[in-house]
């Protein structure tokens, strides 16, 4: 496969061949939460989209070797490793997967890099900021393709937002208001994952929700030019898992929430919490300009509320669209008006994205500097809070 | 008061001393539920809506004086009366108001027509379509002005659905729907009120609840044509108010349900019941047409949904009109933008509409005819429930 | 595969190969919107359901070899038919799923049946009572598996109301209101496809999407006994498909509406149209019992509202249940909490129990009989229109 | 009227006169927006609430002698004055009333406290803190009762979210979201009104509407410790009110929002604008804890959503409680269940909570203290918007 990617050249024989046949070879790591909805995506993307290249699904990767081998029959990849870098090293393998926790995307991201294998990550994209200009800087040396699985950006209703605003229905855009409201952990008996400790997860709810609403709104309104926030721990220490009465300290923040100036002079507040009972996966915004108004929350994702001053005021008021139509985004390759998807469809359609890019050599988006402009909002948060004033937020 | 009405002159010294200082004097029946809402129209209807004729709440009549004596000090009128046809018969009076149970309406209506007075009456008009013909007949006949309070109508969010209607908004109407429901009686141990015998309520939830979606739909879409029905009645026994394990009969319907064709060509559906567990004025329509669709009800009485064709497919969708602008029915009387109104708002409007027609000397609407064209639907509806097939509608 | 179903042995050397494998092969007839909706059924359901036998795409069949070719690659069949009557005796066969129009039902279910293969059919079952019922004999004198295939009951939200009313949450049912409103046939300009002529679809709106809102009220709330109809159609003449400014003659209803009596006491409403401007899939119910209420709409079909009256009357309220929980019917297979899911996995649902039913011996539901019971429904509303009278439903 | 009022006794000859016919003279100023609304309140409150004292609307003031006599007569006042010093010296007055803009409050609120007369002031209590300290010693060095008019409090659905969480039904708090969202501004040729002037409105967005999410923060869950903010100004000048092609400088915020902190350990967020197109008058909270949550917007005020964790987890949701019953706070004085209230109804219940504390000696809620609190609060965002940190708020 040789594909002019980011203006270099890269080709191994096997690539090649994949290339005639119109197929990639895909190694993913990480077969839990993550590790199901890729495969899922995978496996369904060309039943509905067809895409440039045929996805096949080769390898899957995880160090239980009993568990991995389950999870490769039940989703149906073909063969399975233990070792992510042997994964990483095999010549079959053109597309690296990265569904792991996020203290092993660095290292992974780098090394796929190094063996030129395009990389897909899971968000966030590290633990660090530092670690996402590492990872950054390595895939452009590599001149592989790259994306970072901001999925949310490929809900049909953010890509009608997206289309909307950049054509300037909203006219200019006064304020963003993001919110990501969970309530997984309320109950103080939830034992101590790894996703409430630091070494493993880098935050709590910040770096896991807050990265999506700090992504979506770089998607839609632009950079976040200063931050002023404060973290929470509401519950200090949980149940140890499988350790009876034993506690352990949970190092990461239950709910983070920021207010934030955008380059634009578009004014934000967001919100991420894991603490707002009765709240599953409550994760929208609301967005208000001179000509109109947006609003959206994933628990019904397939509408979006428009209001727009174009009509006579007596006429105006707050629409439900339903994004289901044939010329919305995404949605002819799905069901007829009315007939909804859901949470996984979003995989679908951003690996059919990458695909096409990578057949057509043009960067997926979002790329791996969409991961980095993330991280260092979430880096400017985590300053600001034990600062307890406004940070500015590194450049990419 | 010498006001040509309806093409008659009629006048008394006292009406016309009123004339000259633009008040007329107001004489109310009842004083329950309905007087305390038709009360307290009179009360505010000159502070939010300066008609031409400014009410004076001289008398009320019920047939315990105690408890008149108490609602007239509690609701601010002047004096009280126990006889219906004495208050019928003072010559300062200008305006009767009947809020009396169903069954009265008809004697109390005709002897206030006779003594020249005009009349607002409750609805539904009258407990049969003969009762109704005939206080029709005895308003013209007096040429006095008369009004039906089916006070939904004076609803701004129904006062737009009928300009946009009427207007062609909706372009061709194909279907309307129409819903009345409460769950009030729900409970087996509910007493049988008044409201649940034939002899006085004339019907149950048909003449209730059903007369006021029947006269919406004519306000809103034109006269019904013919009429398929069922009624029932889930509880037949119910406790006797004050006796003490003793039931007694039910006689009217709990609920009504009818389909209907109207003479545009419109296919309707009514439901009408006090059994719907959870929905407490749940009071509403759904209105197809071919340009656009209209969606509301009385819970969310501020609001109307508007659905349009006239914008392009990928922006179509129910929009929720905030029936709150200065330029929106009524609304200029009120509040800013966003300061919701409620119930008794409905009779203010009703109240000034008819205060400002008796000054212009113009028919108040809904009129008696109105009233009639109801009865003869609800008249329509127990033949069809009986005869278990399609009957049509009386013409007025 | 010998699996002993309703009392009869069956068997052939290929099914017993595949019960040792564990897998069955599918052959489908038919390939457009149905037939992408079941092939999407069968290619994911082992990866959520891990049935208790695995399906095989073994081959569809369609009249143009070069769209049911292109069909089977999209979808992943492993080959094609373009004569069902080859298909159906194919001996590496299983099952039969028949996704074609209506009219060839009979014909296709009942060669199915003779050849001992299990059915799976598409809804509504036939075009007329004498048919379904013919198709109903047909697999009970074969002794083979049926399904037809009412994938709205397999929505966990709609399973959840099952459940919730078997068990007496709702106590007493009073009301059961039924809806399915769409507006793809609006436009007059819209043309004369196979589902608007009475010879291909056997009635309009009414089979189509009224044959789903009877399903759905026999299996929540039990047997119609009687039935007042009527049928509308607005749009008398469409053009022809490809015949330039030709008109042909619409042949079914464009819209259904019925009154209904069900056997235990339940009074019912159902209204099916193409014609609700603005509504896309809008199929839902509203049922209202002595001590509670559910609302549920598909177009939001995640959610199910219920109202409780066991709690205190100051705290009574709808509840929007996010039907999103492990413990909810079917969803600890796909996501956690409030990560939705869509239209195209009812079916996964659906096939997911026949394939567990047939592997157990167990008759799936909703079984022929089902569908025979819907079609007597169907058709006591046909006639009911014509007599203009209420109508007894023929018992199955 | 004798009235032993915060430890001391006060007692005009007019007012002992007032007490012997349970009479209280009300003297308001201001006769706009708020003077419509107060008066409002003291026509109807008699009507609904019999409280211990009846209000007689004596005199209203304004600078403009025509503007405020016609406001008198439409209102309904017995006399006018066009000094407030004057009003306020009046014998006969034993209430003030103030609804004048914000950089009068302190002046006529100090000088009707020295007249021993009591005192309602609208909100903001004043422009700054130490103004608002200043009234808050002068009503209690008077004696006399104090109330500031957050009315919003008198919403019954917000008086049944106080008695919830007073209760425990919600556990411990952890998350508190406001917001007071308005669009009014947005159109750039909206003129420079008093509102948008520092000198008259003390600040914008913040104390108008700002002010009120504040003060219910305090009355639902607390005392507010430290507070991040940031304000903005979207549209910097604006036309001069009758100065063709002038404009002036707007010198307040057109939008504020706030972290906060409270001294019980909730977290909150605070946002109010005048640039959030299409929301007119959208004002609630959200509110998590660890036994449930609630949810209020006050276009949609007769509901309040509940979350509640006693059930079990498969029936839990988000419930919207119509509080209309007549066991909900204030509404047994109105109209059946699902007979919704309006606006002007909270003053209703404000002046009737007013004068019912009286009678009774006991002092009114929210008094002055409140309006101190509130305003400390105010203060400290301001102060943070400047420093660009977390500020604490000064104690009352």
């Amino acid at each position: 496969m040789i594909i002019r990617f980011a203006g270099t050249d890269y080709g191994l024989r096997e690539a090649r061949d994949a290339m005639i046949k119109k197929h990639v070879n895909i190694g993913m790591i990480g077969y839990k939460f993550m590790g199901k909805a890729h495969s899922h995506a995978y496996k369904d993307v060309q039943m509905f989209f067809q895409p440039a290249l045929r996805p096949v699904m080769k390898v899957i990767c995880g160090r239980t070797r009993a568990a991995v081998t389950a999870a490769a029959k039940q989703y149906g990849w073909e063969s399975v490793e233990t070792d992510w870098r042997i994964l990483i090293q095999r010549p079959d393998i053109d597309i690296v997967d990265i569904s792991s926790p996020g203290h092993l995307h660095r290292d992974q991201a780098i090394a796929a890099a190094r063996a030129k294998k395009h990389v897909i990550c899971e968000k966030p994209l590290a633990n660090s900021l530092a670690e996402a200009r590492g990872m950054l800087r390595a895939v452009k040396r590599a001149g592989v393709a790259h994306m970072v699985m901001f999925n949310y950006r490929r809900i049909p209703a953010v890509m009608l937002a997206h289309e909307m605003i950049r054509d300037g229905e909203l006219g200019e855009i006064y304020h963003y208001r993001a919110f990501y409201l969970q309530d997984w952990i309320v109950d103080k008996r939830f034992p101590l994952v790894w996703r409430l400790e630091k070494k493993f997860a880098g935050s709590g709810a910040l770096g896991d929700i807050g990265s999506h609403i700090i992504d979506l709104a770089h998607f839609l309104v632009g950079e976040i030019d200063e931050v002023c926030s404060h973290l929470k721990t509401f519950v200090k220490q949980r149940p140890l898992p499988g350790r009876k009465n034993k506690l352990g300290r949970v190092t990461v923040d239950d709910a983070a929430a920021f207010l934030a100036r955008f380059r634009s002079g578009v004014v934000g507040s967001f919100e991420a919490t894991r603490f707002a009972t009765g709240r599953k996966n409550y994760h929208g915004f609301e967005i208000y300009g001179s000509k109109g108004a947006l609003i959206f929350n994933f628990e019904a994702m397939n509408e979006l509320h428009f209001y727009s001053c174009a009509e006579k005021k007596e006429r105006q008021g707050f629409r439900r669209i339903l994004v289901t139509e044939a010329s919305h985004p995404y949605f002819n390759a799905w069901w007829p008006p009315g007939h909804i998807i859901g949470y996984e469809h979003t995989f679908v359609h951003a690996i059919a994205e990458f695909l096409n890019c990578l057949a057509a050599g043009r960067p997926p988006s979002p790329g791996f500097e969409d991961g980095v402009r993330c991280q260092a909002v979430l880096e400017a948060v985590e300053q600001s809070a034990h600062a307890r004033r406004w940070v500015k937020v590194s450049r990419v």
